[in-house]
């Protein structure tokens, strides 16, 4: 076995992950040899970032999730830039993480901030009232939302797409979600949401609206929504920087010199 | 919708992954309605990378080649690499960039080159001879490599990890194709290979070496394996990031001005 | 001359900073040929960021900047991520671009925050007063600052080091600006700021905030604070990279398994 | 001061670049007060590089290296990269990481290649005669380079460039060697091959070329010669960085749905 030449002081790294001995790893309790045989990988997945394996329902609701994130084709900018670096002649772990420098927050921090109001709503409740809360007041609270954004004609995160009238993920994961039973506060008041800004505007919610509510019912918290969203998101970029790979010719040429304007000097 | 001011001829851009249209994305084929409605993830990547659904037995050898992956704790470079990233205060997908960018050749390289080993062996056979191929054969082969290797005192690919003697997870991997009955030319050559490295040299097949030889009986390519693994391995830095973010000081102290050995000017 | 296969609309990609045509590239109105034989680099770097050549003491002083910016040995987040990166066999644009994704807001961000509090300030007065600025205004916003933070026990900007009580490079910064008579009400302000905190509670302006205010009587807005820190540190960590490559073994150990901690399951 | 939970044995971190001490930063031997008030930026970059000052006219001439790799334009696969990850609304160092994960083999590789070209034949000389190299050696190494790519229809690195017949920075720089008669035997051999390849195929060196013969006879090894490249053109990343955020909208559109083929399933 190598030596190791950092040598740092015990109990200054803590984990609650994984525990490595020597020929064991045990990952948020249990043994890797049984999670390996056992287990589906949506359910390691949901394991790894939440401490706890899924009940059923949980796991089959996170399974569509996970999948729904899956490709939108050449069109998002992280396709993008994942095919411009695999041109380049780059690996594909330098392709990948160039994917993901691109999910600035107007690419995918939706689902983030989609998440933090649905939660922050929803925790309002809680706090001001401990009873049940009942469709009435999240029906109040769509229009506290409704009345925040839209009449101060500012976006509603998790809501239209630059591409789609009715995004087709978002519409199928509302489908599935009510027809499995699993409705919990933000998916209702997503789709409360929904009703009000579709009557006034014509605008629906998204993919990442709808998985932000799904996610919130689940338990995530909001810091954890664009991991998810990575999560399920890569291996479409791995598909096209395979693709590109196979398919094209390495730098090949974007643009040509006359496709540019010059602007005069100065800015 | 919004306007595209970057107007690029028609026919440029090609992908055979996903055709989207207004209100609906087909991927490999297949409306993503269904997708999300009926597939399990780990077969939606299986989708995308390969161009259509595994069987029920690829679907199965698959889902443990993911699980598999899953986290090696503190002790990776990409897991201290996205842990620091995320120190200093920089978002989630630029920590998983981070870590991606720790894959070089000798942290995660070690899956492409054992499947291009792996495969140039048994492509061999292939080409001087179309009967079945036999155990005796895959013995050949398997000789072939320790004299190319062991006797020249080069590390083989796939063997050997710095903190276990026996992987357990490549060990499981082993047991449970075996079980299944899922024994193909290259899990063949790299179990014979194990029987005669481990005789001579007490070592054994690495997490790396024996998901080289399932994936290689998947069907997959070389160029795949890197980013098989990266898929497997993701949703595990998300957890050491999301553990970073709530259990440690942002940008906490690496090390002390005496921690440090300086050298004489020159070198 | 490769085909473009991409072809993009005219007057789709706009610049001002480079207009190239077949055998002349024209550089913020200068040709390439002249900018190779004729100016420094640190001119060149200011050309580029601000569409005009530096006057002679805008070019001296930014000199000094650039070049205080070097590198701060093996301890920050940046430096340990690009040996990291380097050390898994990775590629030297991979490396660097690790280092980059270590200049979170907690790294590297408090150039464009000082830069921000600074401008603001002065703009204050600019937009109160259109008389020349006078010491007793810089003053009042220097008491200003102080009791937005120090009153308020929040960390002000540019202030502190966790390694040094003087940070020697802001200290000569500030003395060379002095000398060379440099001062516009940037630095005046961060000065009288500096006084009064030393004297309450001992403590200085660091590299950060000594830059800040150059740079902004240099002319620059805050979002380019960060990028300038950029090129002035990239040489250092380049060196590094080096240095790891040709220093250390690849794929050296970082930790030993009972380096690590192992907290109980459950978050 | 921050305490250091992650306490690493002294003797384990070893540096020769920079010695930090409280107050005191020691670079390459000089203190960097002396540095800050003293030297150009770009002797700052050799000195970082090398270990040791230049002489004066390796200052010079490592000055015009650097000033050549600003810019072109929007071209380039890594201007884009920076561009569409700025778009996404990540910020300034994201963009930049991207950018640099694009110099992969077929975009910034050349320089490297050429470095190791030239200086793999002129060591094969030193090697065999120890006397001065003339220029009937020089002129039959070019021979043997023509013979080995050309002839082989090989790509012969450092000449051509799919935008320019005569690269102007390369002309400009070897009219300044000349001028300067800083000519070394890697620039003598970069011109003897120009010479024998313009004649038979109208090809002629690129800056990388240029460059890579100019670095040999300044003492850089090739390991070094993607990294002064990165720090030439960063400046110029920067400013396109820059002039995204400034001038156009925020994830603007980069395509439209029927801008795209979409192929038959199966690839």
């Amino acid at each position: 076995m190598q030596e190791n030449n950092f040598k740092i002081d015990r109990h200054s790294l803590k984990t609650a992950i994984s525990r490595v001995e020597t020929d064991k790893i045990v990952t948020r309790g249990y043994n890797q040899r049984d999670l390996i045989e056992k287990i589906r990988y949506s359910d390691m997945v949901f394991l790894l970032l939440k401490g706890r394996l899924p009940s059923i329902i949980e796991g089959k609701i996170f399974n569509h999730v996970l999948v729904s994130f899956c490709d939108h084709g050449v069109t998002p900018p992280s396709t993008q830039t994942a095919r411009i670096v695999t041109s380049s002649g780059s690996p594909v772990n330098s392709a990948v993480a160039g994917a993901l420098l691109s999910f600035g927050h107007k690419h995918a921090g939706a689902i983030e901030k989609t998440m933090d109001l649905y939660q922050s709503k929803i925790n309002s409740l809680y706090l001001t009232d401990d009873a049940e809360i009942d469709n009435k007041q999240i029906a109040g609270l769509a229009i506290e939302i409704y009345q925040e954004y839209i009449l101060k004609d500012k976006k509603v995160p998790g809501f239209g797409h630059r591409y789609h009238n009715i995004d087709p993920r978002a519409d199928k994961l509302m489908e599935i979600v009510i027809k499995e039973g699993f409705i919990g506060p933000h998916i209702k008041l997503a789709l409360a949401l929904e009703d009000l800004i579709y009557q006034k505007k014509q605008i629906r919610l998204n993919v990442d609206g709808a998985n932000a509510a799904i996610l919130s019912d689940l338990g995530f918290t909001p810091d954890l929504g664009l991991g998810i969203f990575i999560i399920g998101r890569i291996p479409g970029i791995i598909a096209h920087i395979h693709e590109e790979k196979m398919n094209e010719d390495e730098f090949r040429r974007f643009c040509d010199l006359d496709d540019v304007i010059y602007q005069q000097r100065g800015k």
